[in-house]
């Protein structure tokens, strides 16, 4: 019987009513004829007051205790989805992590998953049951302690739910519709994608589009995974939500799928470094040292033995960056004449895997900006996407014009 | 090392700052060199939540995700709790019941309690823990899905494991210092007990105060396991709360313990029953089948082949006994002149291990009940407890000219 993973965010599953809702959805699908295995996450609010709760006690907890208090809200999720289903009339029962088991790493709060045996679950799907439940975002480490998987812990389960058992597809629902070409409050006439390459998500994903974790998204390439990310709260469709798939699977594709941005960044430059074989690293080993987030990083050209190295990171980072590096000068590692930090920056960047095939696209994004007077400040691109850094105040109209220029409001 | 076991109800640990009182108990007993094994219920009205959920969602519920879901609250506590202790820099960590594990029946949501393997908790003893908290309530069955031990169940997990781990003592922390010679509600001369026998703890158990569970006083009985009722709002003291133990524990002794109550009681006679053998087990057994609690029972004596039955029972089973008792006349089975219920009686009993040496309580209580003009409807024995019904409007006065007949506010 052909199997389906379906994961309910926090608020698809906020209250009994909207449990109700979910738990029809997976009554369609098992009267379509799948198995499903349904990931939960805690209803919404409640993982929150429990991490409040250790917070209060001990800023410095012991993690495998925090573990054990943080995953309680998704087994009372997964045991109220299956009661739902069982009042529907549906085959069903929860699971916790460890009754799978979901076996992880010991890294509490943030574990990696490292096998799921498919034996417990194909055992009872054997015997009769249409649905298993199971508690997100949770394991089980080698000690049999209770581990959780950090961020985004519950897509990353669904998708490797979906990967032990062969599932046709892994459905996300969420309280978004689907994967937009750009953020539709900035522009409104962003489209939803019907299908985007896995590639392309990953960028979107971790250039600030919060609909899906890049964890699970990566998880998804590396088996082959198709993702679909739709809403909970529309009618039920085969075309509903966005389809994250492999590039092959998609036939019909614009150049640029889409248009991201990232508001908060700072712009840094070393004026006049000694120019000189290790200089990069001596710089930025230093500001990894120092916890700072190095994005971008573009080096002019040298002249006479010297050079100009600038570089981004989050706004918030340039204190950090600032004392690392003068710490660097007095320790005589690096010698720069001085240090200039622009904190009114924003990126932008155009994503889509066309790029790999079609020229022109920089120049097309290049030409779009000068056309609104939007002075380009850094450049960085890599093979299915170009990033500028900007004026922050340029943001929003950088994100229409591009958005515009590429024609993202038709399909292709 | 010695061992304690301290369980904390939901009202002791119902925010941070009780757990934190709580916390400071198992601290000081750490420190008076015992390993501690603390029990924990979940925050109060946590429990009640999950279960009005449960209810909500199905009222005939499928009992195993009952478990699962109420379960949670404990777990929470769990982790609370060994958090706060390690902030105290007290080694604890947390145990949930499959952890232990805690082995139960299969009897979801009243499961019994079947073996607890000591080598888990007795290996991180060794390796330094000096707390182990345990959520309370729940257990593990054979197919290994969580069961919860039904009402009291806390209670009875602390003396299991004060029993499995040959704990000096099992403390009860709860919202009350100790158990009463009667509840001082009604009588306001009611004296605290320092010591109480199994035996006398079982019939006020069952009689209806609500300190202690049955069962856990059972369980306790079965393994001498020394339990002590405690306030977790009062000063700490080695002679605080009531200990309740074996009778050869107990020095000096009042002849009668306690005078407990039970208010809705209801009294039904069967008025001229054919007298003929069996008739005792045409009537009861179709009573129990209907569901219903007789408790105590008389028949007069027979004249001329007749007789009258009556019993007693809980007023809100009336409605179903007098359907059992007619369906069984309209069957042929019983043949009775009327049934007559009287729906307004109330059950007080004297309860003391004394009365099996000592002749004359039934006298005294009688002699008590008539001087204050208290009719006795139904009189029942055992070898500790005498128990009669009168009616309800007389149940104070009852309660009050028994404890003063007796005694009661003085100790021996």
């Amino acid at each position: 019987m052909p199997r389906l993973v379906m994961k309910f965010g926090g608020t698809s599953v906020a209250n009994l009513d909207r449990i109700r809702r979910a738990a029809k959805r997976v009554g369609v699908e098992v009267a379509n004829g799948y198995e499903v295995i349904v990931i939960v996450s805690a209803m919404s609010g409640k993982t929150n007051e429990l991490v409040g709760w250790v917070d209060e006690i001990s800023p410095l907890y012991d993690a495998r205790e925090y573990d054990a208090v943080v995953s309680s809200g998704e087994n009372v999720t997964a045991g109220l989805m299956a009661l739902t289903l069982q009042e529907m009339d549906v085959p069903a029962r929860s699971w916790q992590g460890w009754q799978v088991p979901l076996k992880t790493t010991d890294a509490h709060g943030q574990a990696r998953i490292e096998e799921i045996p498919t034996e417990n679950l194909d055992a009872k799907f054997n015997e009769g049951m249409k649905v298993a439940v199971v508690a997100g975002f949770q394991g089980i480490s080698p000690e049999g302690r209770i581990t959780t998987l950090g961020r985004g812990g519950s897509d990353t389960t669904a998708v490797a739910f979906a990967a032990a058992f062969g599932a046709e597809r892994c459905d996300i629902y969420t309280d978004v519709d689907g994967v937009y070409t750009t953020d539709p409050r900035i522009e409104d006439k962003a489209r939803k994608l019907d299908k985007i390459a896995f590639e392309e998500m990953l960028e979107l994903a971790s250039l600030g589009a919060k609909v899906l974790q890049t964890r699970s998204v990566e998880l998804a390439m590396r088996y082959n995974v198709r993702l679909r990310v739709l809403s909970s709260f529309e009618e039920m469709s085969d075309t509903a939500g966005t389809l994250v798939c492999a590039e092959e699977d998609i036939v019909e594709k614009n150049v640029v799928a889409g248009v991201a941005y990232s508001r908060d960044e700072a712009k840094m430059t070393l004026i006049s470094v000694a120019d000189r074989p290790g200089i990069a690293a001596a710089i930025f080993g230093p500001l990894a040292e120092a916890g700072v987030n190095v994005d971008m990083i573009v080096q002019n050209i040298s002249e006479e033995g010297r050079t100009d190295m600038t570089f981004s990171c989050p706004v918030d980072q340039v204190a950090r960056a600032e004392k690392a590096m003068h710490a660097t000068k007095e320790a005589g590692e690096v010698n720069f004449h001085d240090l200039v930090a622009d904190t009114d920056v924003a990126k932008v960047s155009v994503v889509g895997i066309g790029m790999r095939s079609h020229a022109g696209v920089a120049a097309q994004m290049f030409k779009a900006l000068k056309d609104d007077g939007i002075n380009i400040k850094v450049i960085t691109t890599s093979e299915i996407k170009i990033s500028v850094l900007i004026d922050r105040k340029y943001m929003e109209l950088a994100v229409q014009a591009l958005h515009d220029s590429f024609g993202l409001e038709k399909a292709a």
